[in-house]
């Protein structure tokens, strides 16, 4: 099992890179031989929590490799994903001479990825990047595709780039360290993938949760692998986001909401995304696309991996939040001439893209989609 | 004379955009129509000295164009090409809700033209802008390739985007107003084009540099053409700088060690970058590319245009001096696994990307190059 291994191409001409995904790849020197120049060093961006866990390894196989190295740890958290921090890897960069054609290795989740691939994007106008995913929603979303980012007080992912890496590096290995709450947020963009284009991975997903939440390694390479073909396939024909990739955002809308309202680090990511996703669920039941039952898979299968279903308050009254998640999506990238675009579903599996909502049936499905009780407002979600 | 108007295209499929170059183009509305989106709005985004000058003149073109546009002041100088002053950029596109359709509108300089560039080009990962350059120099360089950029404290231009505009419009009547400095600066990247790839040119400019500075708008028309043209051509075949792009900047490596070394906004960037080329000019000399006779013509075309040709002191003596330079130097860009790459000239009109010199050639050519006293060391440079 763990020399388990496998490979995907994001095909992007002249851009195209590997996702190698299986067990031990940290200290594969032979997958990261080809992207990285010895002569140029590379330099490791990690956290507090993955560093004592996992720099090492990737120094050694650096080490191995002949390629000068050096680290920069950041503090943990979506939080970080911010302008100071992003300034404190510049400062880092700078002070180490570190040139143009020095590998930026991003070695952790979502935040580190974003943050890393932003820093590489605009370090001397562009330098290559590695991502290192170590969590399982990094492994199968944010790692691959090269949306970059950082956040802003007024909105989720505002200041950013589209920027590829050179290689992803999926060691499913680094997923035995997770903490179950990450698990749980990561399956919530793996059953994502299902939702908008996959029925029969769906299914599977709903046979195999138990299996997953345990971590078995085959299951997880499976899903993993399946959730970075269809990245890839998407990214590979929609690069920039002109129109299909725009459907990998499905609950995002809405959870980007609860995330700012909130504020960044109280949910997580898959979490907001989950409780968004069943309101995306609830608007497109309301414009009679997807019926009672595919609402209750939904959230059946979202409860099984431990994600919550239920948004949280963010005023005193259902009506009041539902208001200010209205404000808060309207700050959301994907509106255009204030016209707020969401992926919704016409079932499981067939997601679009879609204008259709007026305001009303908007703040008509978050109120539907809300915990019963304010008392959420300052609670974390449910864990498993 | 007033409805001269020549057209350039900057090629690179389907991000090619028109670059206009004439008088009173910032009222011509149907040359602004094809590249604005209405619905989406724009932003102007200017500086404190150039707002009461042009800016109701652009906003009254948006307007005639049923273009609802906003403006942002920011403080005029090198200095604030930052961080800060980007951050406060990003503040008012989000305070004002502004969408990823929105068009951004650079009207200023080569320091407003690269951070709003810059900002456009990490607004919501891309945000379409214009160039609207009304100095020299950025008419005739810094407006025209899509580099963008902030300074850093450790290094001029090093966070920044390869980002290309939707349209570069250069009214020659925005020159009327131009300090005699800042007009001497852009003479400086004019010259260059002569200088690296131009002997035809270089002579015309010799022939005509006194009319140039009175600014005789057909003879303006013709430097600011021509130089478009040259790195309209450039870019087209090396829009990253991989290869032929780099010779554009001649001069630059010894120029942003004065700019770094004087502290930003004391030299102007085309006077940093005259003192620099003859640096560069006497390193081919030693190199024995370059004779006496052709440094002699490149200072004397640089004097006539009211530039400086000697180097800063940036320390006691002129060899501490030098080993600074050399310092600031290794911090540029295009260093390239530690050995510096220079800009050299093997005769007026040839220039070469060279790693030849050594350090020693490089300490000797600076401080060859430097002004006999060190009282320059706090004083600007010559103004006409």
């Amino acid at each position: 099992m763990n020399t388990m291994h496998q490979t995907l191409t994001v095909a992007l001409d002249e851009r195209s890179y590997p996702i190698h995904i299986g067990c031990g790849l940290l200290g594969r020197a032979e997958l990261w031989r080809p992207h990285l120049n010895p002569k140029m060093g590379a330099v490791v961006i990690t956290n507090t929590t993955v560093a004592p866990l996992y720099l090492d390894k990737v120094l050694a196989t650096l080490a191995e490799l002949g390629c000068p190295a050096f680290s920069v740890v950041l503090p943990d958290g979506e939080e970080y994903k911010s302008w100071e921090t992003l300034n404190t890897v510049f400062d880092a960069l700078l002070e180490n001479r570190c040139e143009r054609g020095t590998t930026l290795i991003a070695l952790g989740g979502g935040v580190i990825g974003d943050l890393v691939g932003f820093a590489a994007a605009c370090y001397q106008r562009g330098a290559p990047f590695i991502q290192v995913p170590t969590t399982l929603l990094s492994q199968v979303d944010s790692s691959v595709g090269g949306k970059t980012a950082i956040n802003h007080p007024l909105g989720k992912n505002m200041i950013g780039a589209f920027y590829q890496p050179k290689l992803v590096l999926a060691d499913l290995d680094t997923l035995d360290t997770l903490p179950p709450r990450e698990m749980a947020a990561g399956m919530s963009e793996v059953i994502k993938y299902g939702l908008i284009r996959d029925p029969a991975f769906f299914s599977w997903l709903e046979q195999q949760a138990a299996g997953l939440m345990h971590r078995d390694k085959a299951l997880l390479a499976q899903a993993v692998y399946q959730s970075c073909a269809h990245k890839a396939e998407v990214v590979a024909r929609d690069e920039r986001e002109a129109g299909e990739r725009a459907l990998l955002n499905l609950g995002h809308t809405f959870g980007h909401a609860i995330e700012t309202g909130m504020g960044y680090g109280s949910w997580l990511h898959g979490e907001a995304v989950a409780a968004g996703t069943v309101m995306a669920a609830l608007l497109s039941e309301q414009l009679g696309w997807l019926d009672q039952a595919a609402i209750e898979r939904i959230k059946a299968l979202f409860r099984r991996v431990g994600l919550p279903v239920d948004g949280p308050w963010l005023a005193a009254t259902p009506l009041a939040t539902a208001q200010r998640y209205l404000e808060l999506m309207r700050h959301d990238k994907k509106v255009s001439a204030g016209i707020l675009r969401l992926v919704l579903l016409q079932g499981i599996g067939q997601a679009v893209v879609s204008a259709d909502a007026n305001d009303a049936a908007i703040l008509q499905a978050v109120q539907a989609g809300l915990a019963v009780a304010p008392s959420v407002l300052s609670v974390p979600p449910t864990q498993i």
